[in-house]
């Protein structure tokens, strides 16, 4: 592509300029933003790009079907409650259609999404599943908007997304461990999603501003899920100095924690103190209650939805990427340390 | 309707006997048919339930659009996400794209649900909330098969349905309290629906199966929340001769009666045993695990979305009303009662 001028400096162009730089004809290029058949994989491929780098849009916007998308990797998680009921209130207000689409355990299964999708042609989408970069090729080249919620990894600088604060939110629990005076503060850490690397990175800072050494094997990283925090709990409770204190990565991994601390015969708060991320519904149904950051999740996908759909309608939006505060939340799980 | 025969001795009948009977031109019918505008709203709705009545079905089947509809009351509990799970497991497999409906705590702000539905055309729907007896009739007018999921109420033999086996499930759980030699079983029941109303004769059944008297005093009916078995807890536990054991009306009552007994000082289960309904994961979640029945709403939801599927297909199907079975799940909120 470096025959091309860089993407930043050009303005949206025409469907002829795509055609020429791309050495292909017009109506194959119309082909391709149309979504129809008979333009070999590889030219498709290449007028994609094009389109993505220079941003074209149709002098005639797409007539607007009233539908937009949502798409998640898997439901498992308690959160995509939160989530889908977030989105459900915008598109109620806005009176339009929500197409839900869980990518299940096995990405291959489901490849056809992209296909699908151009043909419903949604206003816009709203996406928590990280989106290859041919389907966001694909998307762009069809004008649909997409908004990337609470991010999991890196994307490019003019995706729009809306995260929480998740840095703040790590440093905020690790704060309120030292502020009780804790001195031995572990954290359990997500595998590598963004948003974990962001509440550990939180947690760190948190431990220098209160003076505490920064310790490596402090630090255990495991899947976001109640086994995954109960063994990293474990590991972390057998030591023959164990912390008086454990940040989880999430509320899931928390209710691991309070299991292996009742296995081992460790009351919480007295014997250790507990703090999850995310605040879902069980954090206050759980004995003791769990103090645990704030996310909030249903409002992430309001504005999510909010920013996608205004997208869709081809409004200028001045403020594409969105982080909202996370909260801590005291309850029960958190007490200054024995002796 | 007295002058039509009954439904029930006829076979679908043509267009023109639809617009004779209702006493308007073909083209009316079609427009109401078709769900165009410019039919008097009592004209289609007189046309709408003689479709409704007599099963008309267009000759030309309506093309097919690969969506679906999922609606639902409320998705505040965490059911909706066993339902939306396994409505999504099934829909991947046949390659049909899902419109989630969440009609939200004022019915009356998504009214336009069902024109804008009817203009989606989607091949079928599945519903947990309840639909209206108009847009029931507007649903079969235009040949839009829907199935209903969990249903709360009574309605129309002809409506196909997937619930679970509730009278069974509530058996089963104050057989096992009874078989434990527990011989003041309390019952906390939801509200009027109609699945609670099974869970409680099923109660009623095991207790009078296992010699026990029916007090009425022993059943306590609270919203299916948190909340509500709180409260309801509170009242059996504050009596002079408190229960030993108390059957929840779901799960998330059962949490609520655990914060009471906790406030009472009563352990689980040692003086108080308590069963839940649903199997949702919090009951694995929360110290002590709760004995409850599972209610297999991922395979209900799986099974009513396989249903809905091939009606709308226009697949004889042989039975369109099917219970799952519930199954006891025995954790540790159950034991004997002391003395």
């Amino acid at each position: 592509m470096t025959e091309h001028p860089p993407a930043d400096t050009v303005k949206p162009v025409t469907i002829s300029y795509i055609a020429q730089t791309a050495g292909v004809s017009i109506p194959t290029v119309s082909k391709v933003i149309n979504g129809r058949s008979g333009v070999a994989a590889e030219t498709r491929a290449r007028v994609e790009a094009l389109i993505s780098q220079y941003g074209y849009r149709k002098s005639n916007p797409v007539q607007r079907t009233n539908l937009m998308e949502l798409v998640v990797d898997d439901l498992e998680h308690m959160w995509g409650l939160e989530i889908i009921r977030g989105v459900q209130r915008v598109v109620r207000e806005h009176r339009v259609g929500l197409v839900l689409t869980e990518f299940g355990p096995d990405r291959n299964t489901i490849r056809y999404w992209i296909d699908d999708t151009i043909a419903r042609r949604p206003d816009c989408i709203v996406t928590v599943a990280q989106l290859s970069d041919s389907e966001q090729n694909q998307l762009r080249a069809r004008g649909i908007p997409f908004v990337v919620l609470d991010p999991a990894s890196e994307f490019p600088e003019d995706v729009p997304f809306v995260g929480a604060t998740n840095w703040a939110g790590g440093r905020s629990a690790t704060r309120h461990l030292a502020g009780l005076g804790h001195r031995d503060i572990a954290m359990i850490s997500g595998p590598g999603h963004l948003y974990c690397q962001a509440r550990l990175d939180g947690h760190r800072s948190a431990l220098q501003a209160a003076g505490l050494p920064i310790r490596d094997h402090d630090i255990i990283r495991a899947p976001l899920t109640e086994d995954g925090g109960h063994s990293a709990a474990v590991e972390l409770l057998n030591r023959p100095r164990r912390p008086t204190a454990i940040f989880a990565g999430n509320d899931l991994q928390a209710v691991g924690v309070y299991r292996a601390a009742r296995e081992r015969g460790l009351p919480i708060p007295e014997d250790l103190s507990v703090v999850g991320f995310d605040d879902l519904p069980i954090a206050a149904m759980i004995a003791p209650g769990l103090t645990t950051v704030h996310q909030p999740l249903t409002e992430m996908a309001m504005a999510a939805t909010e920013l996608a759909l205004a997208l869709g309608r081809g409004e200028p939006v001045s403020q594409t990427g969105i982080e909202l505060a996370t909260k801590l939340v005291i309850r029960g799980s958190t007490a200054p340390p024995i002796g």
